[in-house]
């Protein structure tokens, strides 16, 4: 039996401080759970690159249903949620309600756009179909070649950063205690997880164990085979740009579009930051920032906004979203008694960190898996097929151009 | 009568520690002179965002031929330049006699280069005519595109930042005083300057001041008006770029073209890192990095080496060149007494460091002017139209396509 170290044992070890990891360590410890979170530097990890644009409506596509309830789910919590982390850290998140313009550089998208909208007519989502003059009334400074979009009210931003940071406060001050160190050895006896081997040579007992390490989850040592599929490094690149007071409002809303069949997006801040995203890259766990990523970054949002050459560049920078086989998220008791995933969420992670942080308090609580919970259990990979959560095999992934693709 | 601080005296004072007012304090130091320079922190300046290419003969142009003289006598003296630098202060310079190919991406560009390379021949100068297919033998990494090119075997590299730390340590082994703090107004007395008021209060006084102030040289206040023309601000953006190991030789010389009438040049150095400049924009005395900036180099040099998107972009910086009206030097004895510049090197600056140390510490020395440094004497501008110096009005100067334009 394994000797933990001294006095070091509580209710819940969550092993990663992400913004996942901290919002399931604060939610699981205003339940009253005695909470730990390993990690060596919380508050780190893809957050701190993200663009925090709280998209589930104009990310929609076919057979991602459970994909949708729980990203709305997530979005309708996102005010109550950072305005009671707002208050319990003391710090701002950089939420703003902006709505998001998705719009059509050329006929093609414009097809798939209004694809789009009668999706969501059909799933009763709330989203305006705009013509390209009615775009640019909106957005002045979209291009003139724009030739439609959609007008979505509700799908808002957050600051990854500012998030991250007042999640950490907010953990901090409930009593949550930050280990900064790194889970090197999850600790397995009598076929249940029972805590962490930590980089400091500590061994940390735990009632339950969360495993939050985003791309790097299955690679933790000490993981029998089998519990976790494995969740892959989709690397993005990201730029930040500063509006100089006298160009504001540049933007006002989240603009999207989709250039040449990648995701772009243009993230406005209140701050007068401009954050342009993504790359999608599969190639390891590798956050180099690449000339080729900044080029085509600065090249489609040349496209959809001209008037961005004349900004600022502030900031280059890289993260590895954590993508399991389906692309959906892992949440919920593995088949490892003791041992419950909250990881893999991919594009989604800023969106669906209220959600998560719910959903898992309320299972390290009780025991049972919410209903919303259950499509995305990460014992869905053993028996076969994916299930209902799953994406559409060969669709990319929360792509707009997936409707027609997935039909095809 | 101004009193100076107490002891504060020296034979010359260079206002301004960039490579050229370190290049003229060391090189008059080692004529026995005392030398003191004035600067918050020497070593700073343009050298650090300069790419350090050293190409008197492809950058030559119709109507230039003292300015040609000039970098030609700096290039010939580069290498014992560089090698006595890093004897005195024991550091390296990155100098690398590489050669430069200048390449053609279509039918223009090539008459141009050819009218360049015919020009090159009547002034005896080496250079040598390629075919695409031979500049992509020197360079496979050249797109499939290049129609033809020069190549020009002494045209080659220093790194200026570590030549600014080389020049550092080499003024202060040799009993150069680095005053680090800013020269605030020149003290002038009976029509003669006497010395400079540093930000810290102090006054000293000296037998000459050299005024090597880059881009805010003519600014110094208590400089009487029409001693010295405006040196207005170029801003030129610049990224910096890594080639990992698995990739090199990358690029095994500098390789330029011109791209959309914009001078490109891609300039390896022997530790890895890749330089791609530069940008030419007149506004003023910014030094931000913007997106417009970037897109532009990447996209240019995209098409100029595809290859680079694979590249890690490790950092982006902006800096000012100085330019004088004619875009030529500022070098020698001015209107004022005591009163000596060396600045306006405009795009020149680290060609141009040896042989102005060599001929300003010349003149310090023994107060006459060296014939190489006559045409650039400040006082051209006073009497009418500019001297042989000068490059052509209306031509966009050191540009490669200048031999056509100039012409008609």
């Amino acid at each position: 039996m394994t000797r933990f170290t001294s006095g070091a044992t509580t209710d819940v070890l969550v092993v990663g401080g992400g913004i996942i990891g901290l919002a399931v360590a604060w939610r699981a410890r205003q339940r009253g759970l005695g909470v730990v979170v390993a990690d060596p530097a919380p508050g780190g990890g893809a957050a701190q690159v993200a663009a925090g644009m709280l998209a589930p409506v104009t990310e929609l596509q076919y057979g991602e249903e459970p994909l949708l309830r729980l990203g709305m789910a997530s979005n309708e919590r996102y005010a109550a949620f950072t305005a009671e982390l707002e208050e319990a850290s003391g710090l701002p998140t950089g939420y703003r309600a902006c709505g998001t313009l998705a719009v059509a550089l050329d006929s093609d998208d414009r097809e798939e756009l209004r694809e789009l909208h009668a999706f969501h007519r059909r799933l009763g989502l709330d989203s305006a179909w705009l013509t390209g003059r009615e775009c640019r009334k909106l957005e002045p400074m979209l291009a003139p070649g724009v030739r439609g979009g959609l007008h979505v009210a509700d799908d808002h931003q957050v600051d990854g950063r500012r998030l991250a940071a007042a999640l950490v406060a907010a953990c901090e001050r409930a009593g949550v205690l930050l280990h900064r160190a790194e889970a090197v050895e999850l600790l397995v006896a009598g076929g249940r997880a029972t805590g962490a081997r930590l980089s400091t040579g500590e061994l940390l007992g735990a009632g339950q164990v969360v495993l939050a390490a985003g791309p790097r989850s299955h690679l933790l040592p000490g993981l029998p085979e089998g519990v976790l599929p494995p969740v892959r490094p989709v690397k993005g690149q990201i730029l930040r740009l500063r509006v100089p007071e006298a160009y504001r409002p540049f933007l006002s809303r989240n603009v999207r579009a989709v250039v040449r069949g990648q995701h772009l997006y243009l993230v406005p801040r209140e701050d007068g930051e401009l954050v342009i995203g993504a790359t999608s890259e599969e190639q390891g766990y590798d956050t180099t920032v690449t000339a080729g990523g900044v080029y085509e970054l600065l090249r489609d949002a040349h496209e959809l906004v001209p008037g961005i050459t004349e900004l600022p560049l502030v900031e280059t920078s890289a993260g590895l979203r954590p993508g399991s086989p389906d692309n959906a998220p892992l949440l919920g008791p593995t088949a490892l008694p003791g041992l419950v995933a909250a990881t893999g969420h991919y594009r989604n992670g800023v969106l669906l960190t209220p959600v998560t942080g719910d959903l898992l308090a309320e299972y390290l609580a009780t025991g049972a898996t919410p209903p919303l919970a259950a499509p995305f259990s990460p014992g869905r990979f053993a028996a076969g097929p994916p299930a209902a959560a799953a994406v559409p095999a060969g669709a990319a992934p929360s792509d707009l151009s997936t409707p027609a693709k997935a039909l095809a």
